[in-house]
C-alpha cells in the first residue's frame, strides 16, 4: 500500500504522522481558550477553525457546533470518537497475567500466586476520577499510614515506597444505558481510542489499607495520562491475536475475534540533575491476557452504564521477561533488589525523579505513537 | 427556644419544616426545565423565581445567576452549600463497627472478624458515580458470575442474593486542591449536607469477584440517594458525642470535637401486590465509629482532591441489636435464616420488592427528615 502523504512534513519517527490522527484539547496560545485539536507531526490542527471555515462536509459535522466547545463532549456524543476534558469515571483492570503472578508471589508466596477468579473474569477496581491528571503534571509524594511487618502499630508519614505502573487505558466513546449491557462483539464500537496511563502507587500505604475493600489512598493521589487519544483505527495495522484463554471464558466474554495490539511500551526514569534518563522497562500491549473489549463488556454485564470520556485502565502491563516488568514493585521485588540508573541505585522513586512512559508501533516508513506520559515527583506536604 | 414559624402550614411530622431547608433540583411541571429548589412541608420554593424577583439580599447571591442554572454547581462553588445534578466521584466507607464485625463473622468466622487496620483508619473503596440514581428509579436485577462453594466452576446468571445497604452520605461542598489535604478540624466546612443512600449489593457476584481488589460489579449496577440534601446546620440540634475510639486515632484523625448525629433510620420492604410495607431495620446514624469529618479528612490526607458534589457514603449503618442490622446479609445471616414480611419469607430481595429507606430526628414539636430513598427491583435483562 502506498503511504498516505500529508502536506505537512513529518519525520518517520514522529508519533503523529498522517496515519495517526489523535484527538486532544489544546490552547494555541497560553491565554487562548481550550479547544479541540488533532496532532500531525509537530503541528496541531485547530478543529474550531476548520469548523468555522465550513471545511467539514459530512452530514453530522457541517452543521454542528461541536468543535466550538472547550471540550469534546459534544463531538463524542455524535459517535465513536470521544473525549472529555473533564473525564468521567475511572476504572482500573488487572489484566496482565505476568503482573498478577509476580504480585501474588511477592505478597502471598508460591502457593496460589494467581487467585482462582482471575482466570474467569477481568478483575478490576474503581479508581478516583478527580485526580486523573495530564502528562507533565508534578506528582506530590503522598503521605499516609503504613504498618511495616513486626512493628506494633502503624505510623504516619510520607510514602517510602512510591512506584509507577505502566498501563494503557481505553477512552470510552459512545456509552450504554443503565441496565443495558454491551455485547462482547459490539464492544469495539464503544472504544474511541487509547492513551498511556501511569497509575502512581504508594506500596506501603496500599499494603496496610487494602483489606478487605481494595486499594484507596495508595492509588488515588494521582493518575497520569498522555494528552493525545490514538484511535483504534490508527492501531488496526498492528492488531495481533490475543493469548489463548484456558479455561475458556463464559459465553458473555467469548468474542469472535480476540485482538491485542503489538505496541512497544517503555518506561524511562530521569533522576533530578541527571542529563540522561534510563530505560527501566520494555514491555508490549500484546501481553494482556484479557482484551480491551472483554474488559469493556465485562464492566457492563451487570447493567453498569459507561459514559463518553470514561477511562478504563488495563492494569500494569508486564511481559514474561524480567526486564518487561511494569512497575518497581516487580522490578526490585518489593525493594529486595536495586535497579541501577546510570550508576544511581533505586528501589522506589525518590523526590525529583521524572518517570516517562512512551508507546509506539513501527509501520512501514512511519510510526504510530502516543507521545509521552510523564510526571516528576515533588516532596510531600510538610 | 420559641419555634421558628413559617408562613406555610407544616405538619409536625413533616420532614421539611422551617428548621430544615434541604436543597435539591426539581421541575415545577413535568415539561419544565430542571431548577434548584428548597423543600418546605409539601411545597418547593423555586430559587430561580426568588432570584429573578431580586429577593436575595446577601452580597454573594443578589448579583449571582447561580439559581438560573439547571443544576446547583454554581451555587455550590460559592461556599458551604453544595449540590450537583451530575454528581462527582463516589466513595463508600465502612464505618460501622457492628456491620464490619457481622460481615467478618459471616465471611471469615470468629478468629478475626475485624481486621487490624479497621481500628486505625476509616476503610473505604471507590464506587461508581455513573450509576448513582435518585430515589424512585427502578433497579434492574444485575446478572453476573457467581461461584457457589463446592461447585467446580463459576456460572453466569441473574444475581440470587440481591441486597440493600442502609447508608447515609456526605455531599461535599467546597473541595480541596490536589496535593493539599483538609485539616481534620476544618473538615466540617467541606460538608454541605447529608442524604440517605442505598448501596444495592449482589452478594453472590461480590463474593466471587472481590479478591484482591475489592467490590466492583457486585455494587456498581446502582446506588440510590434521596433527592433532598439536609444541611449540617439543620442537624446541629441532634448532634451527639461519637463513640470513644480505642486505640486512639493518629494525630491527623484526632478531632477537637468528635460528633455524630442522633438520627433514626428505618428500612421498609414492600413486596409487589402487598398493600403494606414491613419495617426490617431500625438503626441510627449515631452508631458510626468513624465520624463524617474523619472520613473526609482521611480521604484527602494523601493529597486526593475532593470536588463539590462528591458523594461519601458512610457504609452500612448497623447498630448493636439484631433488629438494627442494616442489610439482609446481616439480618438473614447470609440466607441461613428468613425474615417474615407480613407472613412472606425473605432471605434476599425478590423481583417487585420495593425497598424504602427513611431517616428523621424529632425536635420539640417538629421533625427534621430526609424524605425517603426508594427503589423497586425489576427483573434481570433476558
Ligand atoms: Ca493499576
Ligand atoms: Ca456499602
Ligand atoms: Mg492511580
Ligand atoms: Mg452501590
Ligand atoms: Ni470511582
Amino acid at each position: 500500500m502506498a503511504l498516505l502523504q500529508s502536506f505537512i512534513q513529518v519525520h518517520p519517527d514522529s508519533h503523529f504522522p498522517i496515519q495517526n490522527l489523535p484527538y486532544g484539547i489544546f490552547k494555541p496560545q497560553p491565554t487562548s481558550s481550550p479547544r479541540p485539536g488533532v496532532a500531525i507531526g509537530d503541528f496541531v490542527l485547530d478543529l474550531s477553525e476548520i469548523s468555522s471555515a465550513g471545511l467539514f462536509n459530512g452530514p453530522l459535522l457541517n452543521n454542528s457546533d461541536c468543535f466550538q466547545q472547550p471540550n469534546l463532549n459534544k463531538f463524542v456524543s455524535l459517535g465513536r470518537p470521544a473525549w472529555k476534558e473533564a473525564l468521567g469515571d475511572y476504572t482500573d483492570f488487572f489484566s496482565s497475567l505476568h503482573h498478577t503472578k509476580n504480585c501474588g508471589l511477592i505478597f502471598r508466596g508460591p502457593q496460589t500466586p494467581v487467585l482462582e477468579n482471575w482466570y474467569h473474569l477481568p478483575v478490576a477496581y474503581h479508581g478516583r476520577a478527580s485526580s486523573v491528571v495530564v502528562s507533565g503534571t508534578d506528582i506530590v509524594r503522598p503521605r499516609g499510614q503504613a504498618h511495616p511487618a513486626g512493628k506494633p502499630s502503624p505510623y504516619f508519614g510520607p510514602s517510602l515506597k512510591l512506584d509507577f505502573e505502566l498501563e494503557m487505558a481505553t477512552i470510552v466513546g459512545p456509552g450504554n444505558e443503565l441496565g443495558k449491557p454491551v455485547d462482547i462483539n459490539n464492544a469495539e464500537d464503544h472504544i474511541f481510542g487509547l492513551v498511556l496511563l501511569n497509575d502512581w502507587s504508594a506500596r506501603d500505604i496500599q499494603a496496610w489499607e487494602y483489606v478487605p475493600l481494595g486499594p484507596f489512598l495508595g492509588k488515588n493521589f494521582a493518575t497520569s495520562i498522555s494528552p493525545w487519544i490514538v484511535t483504534l483505527d490508527a492501531l488496526e495495522p498492528f492488531a495481533c491475536e490475543a493469548p489463548k484463554q484456558d479455561p475458556p471464558p463464559l459465553p458473555y466474554l467469548a468474542e469472535k475475534v480476540s485482538k491485542n495490539y503489538d505496541l512497544s511500551l517503555e518506561v524511562h526514569i530521569k533522576p533530578v540533575d541527571h542529563k540522561d534518563s534510563s530505560v527501566v522497562t520494555r514491555s508490549n500491549l500484546k501481553h494482556l491476557y484479557w482484551t480491551l473489549t472483554q474488559q469493556l463488556a465485562h464492566h457492563t454485564i451487570n447493567g453498569c452504564n459507561l459514559r463518553p470520556g470514561d477511562v478504563l485502565g488495563t492494569g500494569t502491563i508486564s511481559g514474561p521477561e524480567p526486564e518487561a516488568r511494569g512497575c518497581l514493585l516487580e522490578l526490585t521485588w518489593n525493594g529486595q533488589n536495586s535497579l541501577s540508573l546510570n550508576g544511581l541505585d533505586r528501589k522506589f522513586l525518590e523526590d525529583g525523579d521524572e518517570v516517562i512512559l512512551t508507546g509506539y508501533a513501527k509501520g512501514d516508513g512511519y510510526t504510530i505513537g502516543f507521545g509521552t506520559c510523564s510526571g516528576k515527583i515533588v516532596p510531600a506536604a510538610p
